[in-house]
C-alpha cells in the first residue's frame, strides 16, 4: 500500500497470470497456448507490416480486422470490436454495461457469473465498482442456466467454461440473453475455447444469435485457437449499439489498443481457418487421446470442448501434483477454490508433450501409492 | 444513447483522434507523428520476433524493454511502466492516483490540469470519476507553476504542453511535485514531446527528479520521437509504488497490453539512440526554419519546443485555415476552445512536406487578403 495510491487503486484485486517463465526450458502446459506455431500466413503479414508506416498511428477504426471478423462470423464490420486480447474486451464490457454503484438506485443488481469460472470476472468487477454475485456450479459442474435469475445487473460466462472446459447447450446460452432482455441487461458470453468444441461438436457459438439478441455481446480470441498469445488481439460481435458502448469505453482510456502489426496478423489469421482446423483438430485428437489415458491412471476427467482438460488425481490433491510436476519441469495450473482444489487444469500439447505429462503423472501417482 | 449501457458508459466524453486518412494520399501534419521512418534496427527486431514463439503469451513483467528504458534514463527497472502507448499509461494513472469519488470524504479535490492541454484528460477523469479543474494558461500561452495550488487531488500537466508546443522550466516542474507530495498527492508529467526539446535546449526533462519526488511520475511515447505511432508503446518513470499502483490499474483490466512485437521493437529502440538523436535533430531544424517562414507571411507562432507548431494566421480564424489546407490534400489540426480557435496546430513533417505546407498557407492568406 502507498499513501500516494487513491481509494480505488488501494481497493483492487489484481488479477495474477499463470507463469511465463523466462529463459527455463519447462514443458508449458499452464496457460492454455497453442501448442502448433500460427499460420505462416500472420508471420507474412506482420513481416510485410513491419516494413510499412510504423511511423504512423493505426487504424482507430480497426476496419481491415473487423471487415475479416465480420466474413467469418457472417456479420456486419459494424457489429465486430476490436481489442487488446479478448482480456481488454471483457474488461470494457464490464465497465460499460453491468450495474455499477453509480447507476440511479441505492443498491443495483449484482452481475452474475459462475462460483468455478474466469478468475478475471471479480477483479474486473471490483475495477468498475460493479456488486456481483457467484453463481454455484451444478453439481457435476456444469453451467445450469436456469440458476441465472433475478436480481440481475447482466451476466458473464464463458462457454466453454473454464478452468472446468465444459460446455453449455447453445439454446440454455440464449434463453439467459432472452431473459436479460427483458430488463434491458447484457449477457457477455466469453467464447475463448469454443473453436475447439466446435470441431467436435462438443460446444456450439453464439455468434449467429446477436441478430436476434441486441443484448448478447460474443466474445472471442485469438489467443488460444489461432496460436497467437503473444499478439494480444480479441474481439466482440454484438449489436451495434454493444458495439459503441464498448468504444466509448476504450475511447475514455486509449483510442489505439491494437498496434498496427498486430491488427495484420490477426487479420491474415482470420483469413485461414483451413490452417486452424487442422491444427485444432490435432489439439482435439491429442485431447481425447490424453483424456482417455488419464481416466486409465484413476483420474476423474470432466468432459472437455475446450484445448485443455480439468482432471483429479487419484490420492492426492491436484496442488500437490502440481508441484511434483512442476519438479519433472512440466508446468500445469491449480485453482485454490475448495470444489476444485483436488483438480489440476492442464492444457493440451503435442502428442510428445502430453506423452511426457501421462508419464510424468504416472510416476507421481506411482510414488504417492508406493508412499500411501 | 442504448438502453444496454450502465450509468458509466452514458456519461463518457471519448476521446476523438486525429483523423488518420485511410487510401487517400495526403501531406499528414496532423498528429504530431514523425516524418521519417523508425530505426532499422526496430524492423530487424520485430521480424525477428515475428519468426518466435507468438503461440506464447508475452512476458507480462515487460522485463526487456523496462531494463532497455532503465539504462536508457539512468533508473532502476522497478521504476518504469510499460503501457499500450502514453495514453494507456495516463489512463491508468488517472486509475490509480487522482481523487476520486470513492474517496472517503463528501467532495474529494479537484485534479488540475491546464485549459488548454492535450483534450484526452477531461475524458480520463470521467472515466474515473474524478472531479477536475482546468487551470488558465497564462496570457502568453505558458504554464504558470504558481497557478497549481491546493485544494487538489493531483495534477497532471504535459511538458513541453500541448497543443501549445510551449515548454515549462524544470525547476517550475519539480516545484509542483514537492508542493503536492506533503499533500500525499501525485504530479504526472506528460512528456510526450520532450525530447524534441531537449536537443536544442528548449525543454528538459524530470526523469532524473523521481529518486527526490516519490509522487512524480514522469510519462514517455515512442509514438513521436521513435517515430513509432504504430507500435503503441509508452511508458512511465516512476518510484517503486506508483509503478506499482499502475500495475494494480492493468492488471485489473489486462495483464498483457503489449504484444511481444511491440515490445521487441520498442527494446531496439531504446537501444539506437544516436539514430533518432539525427532524425530529431533534422525535425527540429525544420521546425525552426518553418517557424521563421510562418512568422514571415504573418502567423502569431508560438515558442515550440515540441515537434509541431501552434500558428495564428492573419485575417482568418484556425478553422478556416485547416478547411482550406484541406482542400489542398494538407491534413493540420484546429481546436474549438475559444482561447485558441485562431491556431492551427501543424506537425513538423520533412522540408519538402513543410515547403509544400508554407506555399498552400502563403496562397491561402493572399486569396483572403485579395477577398478582403
Amino acid at each position: 500500500m502507498s499513501a500516494f495510491w487513491n481509494a480505488r487503486a488501494r481497493g483492487l484485486s489484481p488479477y495474477v497470470p499463470g507463469e511465463q517463465p523466462r529463459g527455463e526450458r519447462l514443458i508449458k502446459l499452464n496457460t492454455n497456448e497453442s501448442p502448433y506455431p500460427p499460420s505462416p500466413k500472420v508471420i507474412e503479414a506482420v513481416a510485410k507490416a513491419a516494413g510499412g508506416d510504423l511511423r504512423l498511428y493505426p487504424d482507430p477504426g480497426c476496419a481491415g480486422f473487423r471487415e475479416a471478423a465480420a466474413a467469418r462470423h457472417g456479420v456486419r464490420p459494424g457489429q465486430v470490436f476490436a481489442g487488446n486480447g479478448s482480456d481488454e474486451v471483457l474488461g470494457f464490457a464490464f465497465g460499460a454495461f453491468f450495474a455499477s454503484a453509480g447507476e440511479a438506485g441505492a443498491a443495483p443488481a449484482p452481475a452474475l457469473f459462475p462460483d468455478i469460472t474466469y478468475s478475471f470476472y471479480p477483479t474486473y468487477a471490483k475495477l468498475w465498482d460493479i456488486p456481483f454475485r457467484e453463481v454455484p456450479l451444478a453439481a457435476d459442474f456444469s453451467v445450469a442456466a436456469a440458476d441465472y435469475s433475478p436480481p440481475w445487473g447482466g451476466a458473464a460466462i464463458p462457454n466453454p467454461n473454464a478452468p472446468t472446459g465444459m460446455a453449455m447447450p447453445l439454446p440454455d446460452a440464449l434463453s439467459i440473453a432472452a431473459r436479460l432482455e427483458g430488463e434491458g441487461r447484457v449477457l457477455v458470453l466469453d467464447e475463448a475455447y469454443v473453436e475447439f468444441g466446435e470441431l467436435d461438436g462438443s460446444a456450439e457459438s453464439a455468434a449467429r444469435g446477436i441478430d436476434s439478441h441486441p443484448n448478447l455481446l460474443v466474445v472471442r480470441t485469438l489467443s488460444k485457437s489461432a496460436a497467437l498469445a503473444g499478439l494480444r488481439v480479441g474481439y466482440a460481435l454484438g449489436s451495434e449499439q454493444l458495439i459503441e458502448g464498448l468504444c466509448r469505453v476504450r475511447d475514455s482510456l486509449n483510442s489505439y489498443t491494437l498496434d498496427r502489426l498486430a491488427l495484420a496478423g490477426a487479420e491474415a489469421a482470420l483469413c485461414d481457418q483451413a490452417y486452424y482446423d487442422r491444427i485444432n483438430g490435432k489439439v482435439v485428437a491429442t485431447r481425447n487421446r490424453a483424456a482417455g489415458a488419464l481416466r486409465g491412471l484413476g483420474f476423474e476427467v470432466l468432459p472437455s470442448a475446450a484445448n485443455f482438460l480439468f482432471a483429479k488425481p487419484p490420492g492426492m490433491g491436484g496442488g500437490e501434483l502440481c508441484l511434483a510436476l512442476r519438479r519433472k519441469g512440466i508446468l500445469a495450473r491449480h485453482f485454490n477454490r475448495e470444489r476444485v482444489a483436488g483438480f489440476v487444469r492442464v492444457s493440451v500439447g503435442t502428442d510428445g508433450e502430453m506423452d511426457a505429462f501421462l508419464g510424468a503423472c504416472e510416476e507421481i501417482i506411482g510414488e504417492g501409492g508406493r508412499r500411501g
